[in-house]
């Protein structure tokens, strides 16, 4: 068995998946689920998800060798603060957040330095639904799990931490954090903003009401993910802000070259502009469709 | 029978399903189509789509009681001109233009004025597909036809117009030029002209192939709309420019304040700006699609 004790840190979709994954792999011994409200904690008891849980995170983390921190990103500093002084001694402890450079900020500031143990990780895995409830063994199965280890991290950790994510068969890729950060910010991050921000735009003109009732189809399509959690979005955009902020700059400087264009009516510049961007969708995005690895993004980005 | 001789001007989709909509009625004696492709006219014959064909404008609008217009909007001030000269008494022009500010002035410029038997239109309807092969006769069922007439247009013009969309069962609503310009404006040209500056954006990044290794699920419906004809959005940014200048502009600056709100950390802009946007889009967007009537734009925008 490789874990015995399994503390998950924020029961929901992500944290519910890999406890019932493991379960069924019968590779953990017992799941000990932590969050604040006392409902969520119950339902997940009731569905076998977790076999006990705590309010504290402390006492939840007590004796687990593996601890998943699936917090939204604002809680990861209090969470691995609660942690101290509680780990067991081969306590490993990975995590689901969206950008990576802000909880290794936060797990530094709270242990004093990196934990030799912890395993920065992020699952591309997700569907719209959220919630315990929503919670599936095969969640994982063929997504990619993306970690970031660092210098300070151990071998055996990060050897652990691979082996958890094989059994619920998530493909495993490693790159640096600040690559992690950057793609995300460029294939998620920066395209929930757009998609607020049109929204809020249009919601804020005069007759919004009609405006949106001839906004269907591909309108719907394209706008989808600004129908996703705010808050956990605050969170994503004030946590990876430092490589949002330069693929934002961008994209401004892209887009401001294309309001110009329009604006002198110069065909050429659009039209070259739409031929390369077609080109790149259709070969990189329809291209992935095609390979067997469909990989999706945590509650947002799905097949 | 409520047509005579159809003249469709450019037998793709839009025009091909508009004919078939109307034989299968039997509300027409004769459609006869009109194009440059030899091939694609074959085709349209071949289908019982139309009757016969020529590669003159003037030839194919002879004698014909109701003209439909529907090629590029570039193409359309050359189309008008040639028609000048060729038209029977009792002939009705209609378009299906994604611009209607630009369609009209270009009827101006080939007829001298605005002629009282021109009826801009524009069918919110489509598939992804294009050609006359991809057109049948339910395209237009339970679909919104946005018709803008002015204060030139005949009543006896846009009764029969009206009845012609009425018989392909499609839903009419009359606008003013300008609205429509800048509904769809903000609706469907404002959205694409994001949705190809992301991905040109993505693709002039380095390491770009592997950026859109981890863009799927959410990002390929966000960006659908970026493999869209560039040629044809070159030919409605350019028509549209003004009315697209205007959204350009609102939507710029809210995307400006929400890129200082990340920079400056400020999670209470942030917060209201993404709750206002998802309530809008849960409400409005998901409202639409939950009444009877779906609607979707040519081409791209579609259920």
């Amino acid at each position: 068995m490789l874990i015995r004790r399994l503390a998950v840190i924020g029961v929901g979709l992500i944290g519910g998946s890999l406890a019932r994954a493991l379960h069924r792999a019968g590779e953990v011994g017992e799941v000990v689920g932590c969050g604040r409200g006392k409902a969520n904690l119950e339902k997940a008891l009731e569905l076998g998800v977790i076999n006990r849980y705590r309010h504290d995170v402390g006492e939840a983390v007590e004796g687990a060798d593996m601890i998943f921190v699936a917090v939204p990103l604002g809680a990861m500093a209090s969470t691995f603060a609660a942690m101290r002084g509680h780990l067991a001694e081969d306590a490993v402890i990975t995590d689901g957040g969206s950008a990576k450079a802000s909880v290794i900020a936060d797990a530094i500031e709270a242990f004093g330095e990196l934990p030799a143990n912890f395993v920065p990780g992020h699952p591309i895995a997700g569907t719209e639904n959220s919630g315990v409830e929503a919670s599936f063994p095969e969640l994982y199965s063929n997504r990619r799990i993306i970690l970031t280890p660092t210098e300070a991290t151990s071998d055996a950790a990060l050897a652990k931490v691979k082996k958890m994510w094989r059994l619920c068969g998530a493909r495993i890729t490693a790159m640096s954090v600040e690559h992690h950060d950057e793609v995300l910010a460029a294939t998620s991050h920066l395209p929930h903003m757009l998609a607020f921000s049109l929204v809020d735009t249009l919601a804020g003109m005069k007759e919004n009401e009609e405006i949106f009732r001839y906004a269907a189809g591909g309108f719907r399509d394209f706008t989808r993910i600004a129908s996703s959690n705010p808050v956990m979005w605050r969170d994503i955009c004030i946590a990876n802000r430092g490589a949002l902020g330069e693929v934002f700059r961008q994209f401004s400087e892209n887009l401001s070259a294309l309001a110009d264009a329009i604006e002198r009516g110069d065909g050429d510049r659009l039209l070259a502009t739409f031929e390369r961007a077609k080109a790149a969708r259709d070969r990189y995005v329809d291209g992935v469709l095609d390979s067997p690895v469909k990989i999706s993004h945590r509650g947002v980005f799905r097949e």
